[in-house]
């Protein structure tokens, strides 16, 4: 079955990556899911006239790749989420080679939180910046609920 | 053709909002353009399982409705995404309908840029809620460029 880090696994300054490249298939699909018909991404006659000269992807999408990130490697399924901020620092374009990478910052024992530094880089330059804050499943949380279980039983 | 608010059109307290089912089909598509194959969105045997009990959306499935509402909406096209932060309340789930409100709650003449209070809502409860700053195209930094050209030809 699949299944992520508990809390107790997780270190400072651990790290995971994913790069993808954005095509024009990834952007109008990510329009039709949100209905995001911006003529910035689907209207190359458009984009050409506006201030960055051609289609860019949705923000949301870099995001995405965070969640990603996340869901699936570190901390991986399980993962609940809380919170993110993202700063928008340079447009993605079709056919850019996006990676996402998450870094843990923090660690909060007695609530099993963690807070994660979550960037997304075209050629090395960042994109998209900000921090991410989830709920992880930890084994001393599990191990008092059945403990608590058995005793009422 | 697609144009959006000039920042001198808009006013403290304008709302726009869009809402959509989130269908399964989304989930899917989601998934494939993210790579996000989290367990949690695409395993119904694991998410019964899991913490929520059955499959949910991706969080940034969600997001996405605000961009498009900013986007295509208010202030609508040549919006300029600069931040954005976003706190999960609730899972969304497959069948959910959804609706996304955006709400100016600041405007900063100087910059031209406008912040809004977003918020996704599932039957009237708050699932996403979270803040936007963006930069809108104004009347006037456009007028001026214009002066400036015409001055040194």
């Amino acid at each position: 079955m699949d299944e992520g880090c508990f809390f107790e696994d997780l270190r400072l300054g651990q790290k995971a990556s994913f790069g993808k490249t954005v095509t024009e298939a990834d952007v109008v699909l990510f329009a039709a899911v949100t209905g995001d018909t911006n003529p910035m991404h689907l209207n190359e006659e458009y984009a050409r006239e506006s201030f960055f000269g051609e289609r860019i992807a949705h923000g949301m999408l870099a995001a995405g790749l965070i969640t990603k990130v996340m869901g699936t490697q570190l901390p991986g399924p399980g993962t609940i989420y809380l919170s993110q901020s993202l700063r928008f620092r340079k447009p993605v374009k079709i056919g850019d080679t996006v990676t996402a990478t998450v870094e843990i910052t923090a660690l909060n024992e007695e609530k099993a939180r963690v807070t994660l530094r979550t960037v997304c880089s075209v050629k090395g330059e960042p994109v998209l910046e900000g921090e991410a804050l989830v709920a992880v499943p930890s084994r001393a949380a599990i191990a008092d609920r059945r403990a608590t279980k058995e005793a009422a039983e």
